[in-house]
């Protein structure tokens, strides 16, 4: 396999840098035809220089020597990687704690995700509305997603269920799955899925609690 | 101020790193007593052999010329860093949907925090239980926490109570505060809070969804 960047894949871990080097840019006072250094942006996110500039190479970002990256190119080149301007419209599977916990949060707003749709397979729940979400029965999956042309999927259901919940909305024409159960499910090639990891914000409240500071 | 690594704080981004560099090491089937570079943890997570190094020079790690780290002692190192090896009493304030999900959640056992006491100031929830954790009411915060000697709080309260909340857990003897409120708190120096930010799990799936591959 060849291992030229063009078929490569970014890490994980570099889009991570991705969104901090954006944060960082976001909030600098700096104007959008002024430069910044590939320093600069290490310094401020905790990298190397090396390790920005590469990182920023994945994008097609090229630095000007002795000036640095003209800031304006830097943000239009990370909020196309991000597709920060575009809303999505996305459903939710599982309205137990944390699903509702999900409706509430206002990042999801902020990041322009829009959920306009909630599945359980809860009697209780079903017909129900959390905020303005109408809770339906998830036997209702396929119909609901081609009626909606709807692509994305956040899911919070229990473990055991998982794996089951995403065959099911795999073959409902979903495409990418937002995954809240704290454990993997596979999905066929072409698929997107990610896996939200709190486990690795506890791992930083550890180490803090151990007073490396 | 000085620059030297002895007065500055690892940030955020390379404790992240270093529990990458963790993860792989536990996963990994090599012995103990084996050697590992610093380019193969590069690999493994995404960054350059270069921060690799600096990373773990943070830990006192130093690589041995031509054979890399010794991987029993960059794991002991790490374990010490992440202070694996101890079971760490928490209260929980909030019981709403997102803290009934965070008492749920399993990862917490799995790092070793063990959910003590709740607190909320709905009276429709004090004296109830979820799973087995008997909610308090939260006027009791301050004879309840003397009582337990504990110094670790989780905290799941709306935004607009955030600060009043870490005031009042500061003021009884919390000295750290790992905070899900989608929100930001000030406080005092020697205290530690770690905010849990759902939004940079978001902006990975945007990442995904633009079909960066």
């Amino acid at each position: 396999m060849s291992k030229g960047l063009s078929t490569r894949r970014l890490p994980k871990s570099g889009i991570y840098r991705l969104a901090l080097y954006s944060r960082y840019l976001s909030g600098i006072s700096k104007n959008d035809d002024d430069y910044i250094s590939s320093q600069e942006l290490a310094d401020a996110t905790g990298h190397t220089a090396a390790q920005v500039r590469k990182d920023l190479t994945w994008h097609g970002g090229l630095g000007e020597a002795g000036k640095g990256y003209e800031i304006r190119k830097l943000k239009t080149m990370l909020t196309a990687a991000f597709g920060k301007e575009r809303v999505r419209n996305v459903i939710l599977v599982g309205v137990g704690n944390l699903g509702r916990a999900l409706i509430s949060y206002s990042g999801f707003q902020l990041q322009k995700f829009n959920i306009i749709a909630a599945f359980d397979r809860d009697i209780g729940k079903i017909g129900t509305y959390v905020e303005d979400i109408l809770v339906s029965d998830i036997r209702e999956l396929d119909s609901k997603i081609a009626d909606m042309e709807v692509e994305i999927a956040i899911v919070a259901v229990p473990k055991l269920s998982l794996q089951q919940v995403v065959n099911r909305l795999v073959a409902s024409g979903i495409r990418a799955i937002l995954n809240f159960a704290p454990t993997l499910a596979t999905v066929p090639e072409g698929i997107e899925m990610q896996n939200v990891d709190l486990s690795i914000e506890l791992d930083r409240f550890c180490y803090l609690l151990e007073g490396n500071s």
